[in-house]
């Protein structure tokens, strides 16, 4: 690779600003709402959309296979035979976009103002998809691909992926690749380049807890049963103990130390008490004792109550003991935890902390194993460089919060590590109104990809 | 008084049976629903019905006194110079009749079958003031009553009698009396004549916390902030010690102990851990260290949610921190606890307990005072020997849970006690489908209360 094929690649994207944002707006205007089977004509038209992107790019095999909800585009170039490949992942649906009320401009109306375009999937993750074209395509046209790729574009990410790891699961030789990039992560902040390398796992349970048989007066009858919304909250309660560590027998003991190395790289970042504060609202954090509030939202598990029912909660008073109570509770994970093994710990401890006065169940809702990639490995180092010529600055490694099962999918059936990045910000609006997409930054993305794909030429 | 004359009243109500279930069938007729603003017509008419039922008896100063509601029936007779007065007490309202479909004959057509009659207020109390007038009716067309009576029917117990307090501190020269006659309460079973001489309080909460300003993402901000639904359980679990003893602070203090005469006369009924998980379905009771279940029930107070909510409950998951949790919470309150005092101790374990990490609110919802009798005035003691003459066996004294606010009212009001009882059975069915009263037990309550009438006399 020389350093003109580079400046070229550069300046074909630098000249195509325009030309790339038509593209941009064309896809926006598909309402790919994939949760509304009103819109399943949408969703298909965005795939064909995004399979004639790869037609365009000179892709191979261009291929949109049908699954039982919404269609994967497929689409390959293997050119160069001693030069890794890349699975490219993207996911070509989005969200409902409403409160339709609270958009400035129709959603589905791509609309730039100052900085940014405005509309859902801008940022989650249209946008991100067509960078990825955009800068194969400032290859393609100019000195050539430096590397193989494959596209995998998915239409049911916003319905959790529902037949992706079925498709990947017997589509393992087509998808074959040294490792994957998933630009479905995003940065701290315009300034502050990022690469996400490990992202927490979850597994939901709801419990339900019942004792009488029916709703009781609890004046005749208070004081002689365990009230199951009561023991609902006891068991709760007693899944933490005084310093906010989870008391699920065996929680920890899979949970992966942080090294002091790692906890430095993490300290770099500048989320500290004062922008979760501000990012929250709550009155103070609350976080364990002796990590950061950095390495509590990434790389420490959790234990939340996502929702908790019980008796009456109508307006005014209504004297019952009510005969159920119910929760939904979740832990995110963290390397090497296991959701399974901790759907165990947890009916271990209802085992062993359950009352005999009161009855109980354990559903569990569905998990998802968390992940983690090495910082140091040949396509981390040659993304991280891509970002630091671009950027002027070393990225951030960021260990995410939330969880992006598709990475852990492909460790397990692929085999392979996944470079997670992307061009979104903190305040894109994804999942709400008034998405948006900052395009300098998206601008510098595209430039950074062509970096990226060229820094991993052998 | 003579026992011609005993004899005399007793004949006559045992010649009218066949008139006397008649009456009752007449104001069974009538859906007198106080909550439902659809039957007011129906309230008036039942309230006329009293009043003329009243005027039939001979009864003086027969009124129907307009409230901001639904109107309170008043009569009385002071015939007899140094006799006592006592003012009876009743309700002419009933509960809502539905669902509907779950009676199988219907609510307002009372129907004989078996030993009882099947209506909706047949038990609750449209039955327990016929029994009165129709006790009344036997002496007066007898030897004439041998005690002065007031009565005080009201048409909104069901909805909590909202105006009554009002209406007795404003009559009060009115419903001057010696003691009042309560027939709201029933038997243990229909071969157990049962005198209620305490009766339970109650201090009603809503306490509300709140966190994030918004619904937050679990995976993102998961660790870092105080989870509502978690603090609220926390606080809840708080609320009771391992021993099941309420921590609020202070909230012991003022309880009044139980003796040893009395717990002997407690544990005549025959109310043991079997009934109590029979009539509940539990699968082991919780009760209080040291107290039998019958105690707890009735003799100690208990701390209950009654009902509770936070974020999302629907089917299947949501990955969100709540932004608030909510839980409606109520003690019930034995003799000498005071609702607005254990108000204050509820502020008092919040502040003392609730974290910094989260904002509470709690709102002190409606509360009523705990009230107990004397067991051994000439009142009780005449009450109790009519039982004994009728069902052949001492009367239990019995604690109950529940509250019959109207009880305390009058004693902080008028200062004069109440004798309870009532003719009503635990299997009645009141406050759902197919209520019933059982009519040998009915008769039998008719005499009673003519014996009871006549012991009053000096």
């Amino acid at each position: 690779m020389t350093d003109d094929r580079r400046e070229a690649a550069l300046q074909y994207a630098r000249k195509n600003k325009e030309k790339n944002l038509s593209a941009l707006k064309e896809i926006l205007t598909i309402p790919s709402v994939s949760t509304e089977p009103a819109h399943a004509a949408d969703i298909r038209h965005a795939a064909e959309w995004m399979a004639a992107q790869l037609r365009g790019l000179g892709m191979q095999k261009v291929q949109i296979f049908p699954t039982a909800r919404h269609p994967i585009v497929y689409g390959e170039w293997r050119g160069i035979k001693n030069a890794p490949t890349v699975l490219i992942y993207g996911h070509y649906d989005v969200q409902p976009a409403d409160p339709l009320d609270l958009w400035k401009t129709a959603p589905f109306e791509p609309t730039v103002r100052g900085d940014s375009i405005f509309a859902r999937g801008a940022s989650d993750m249209k946008g991100q998809s067509v960078a990825t074209f955009k800068a194969v395509e400032a290859l393609v046209k100019t000195g050539g691909l430096p590397v193989n790729v494959k596209w995998l574009l998915e239409g049911e990410e916003e319905v959790g992926s529902p037949n992706l790891a079925d498709f990947i699961a017997s589509h393992k030789d087509l998808l074959a690749c040294d490792f994957a990039f998933n630009p479905d992560a995003g940065m701290i902040s315009k300034d502050e380049p990022t690469i996400t390398y490990a992202l927490r796992g979850l597994a939901y349970f709801e419990l339900r807890i019942s004792g009488p048989a029916n709703d009781l007066h609890s004046g005749v009858f208070g004081g002689v049963v365990h009230n199951p919304a009561n023991a609902l909250a006891e068991l709760i309660a007693g899944m933490r103990d005084s310093k906010g560590r989870i008391t699920l027998p065996g929680f920890y003991d899979s949970v992966r130390k942080l090294g002091r190395e790692e906890r430095e790289e993490l300290a770099r970042i500048p989320s500290d008490e004062k922008y979760y504060l501000e990012k929250t609202g709550v009155p103070a954090l609350l976080t364990e004792q002796g990590y950061t509030p950095n390495e509590c939202s990434g790389a420490r598990p959790t234990l939340d109550v996502n929702g908790m029912i019980s008796g009456f909660t109508g307006a005014g008073s209504k004297t019952i003991i009510p005969a159920t109570a119910m929760a939904k509770i979740s832990c995110r994970l963290v390397p090497d935890q296991d959701p399974l093994e901790v759907g165990r710990q947890m009916r271990r401890y209802l085992e062993e902390n359950a009352p005999a006065d009161i009855r109980w169940e354990l559903v569990e809702m569905h998990g998802g194993d968390p992940s983690i990639s090495d910082r140091d490995n040949a396509p981390v180092r040659a993304f991280s460089a891509a970002l630091e010529t671009v950027w002027g600055k070393r990225p951030y490694f960021k260990r995410e919060g939330g969880s992006i099962p598709v990475v852990g999918t492909m460790q397990q059936l692929l085999s392979v590590e996944s470079v997670i990045g992307g061009f979104g910000l903190p305040d894109d609006n994804f999942h709400a109104p008034n998405e948006k997409l900052h395009l300098p930054t998206w601008y510098r993305g595209i430039e950074a990809l062509i970096h990226f794909f060229l820094n991993l030429e052998p």
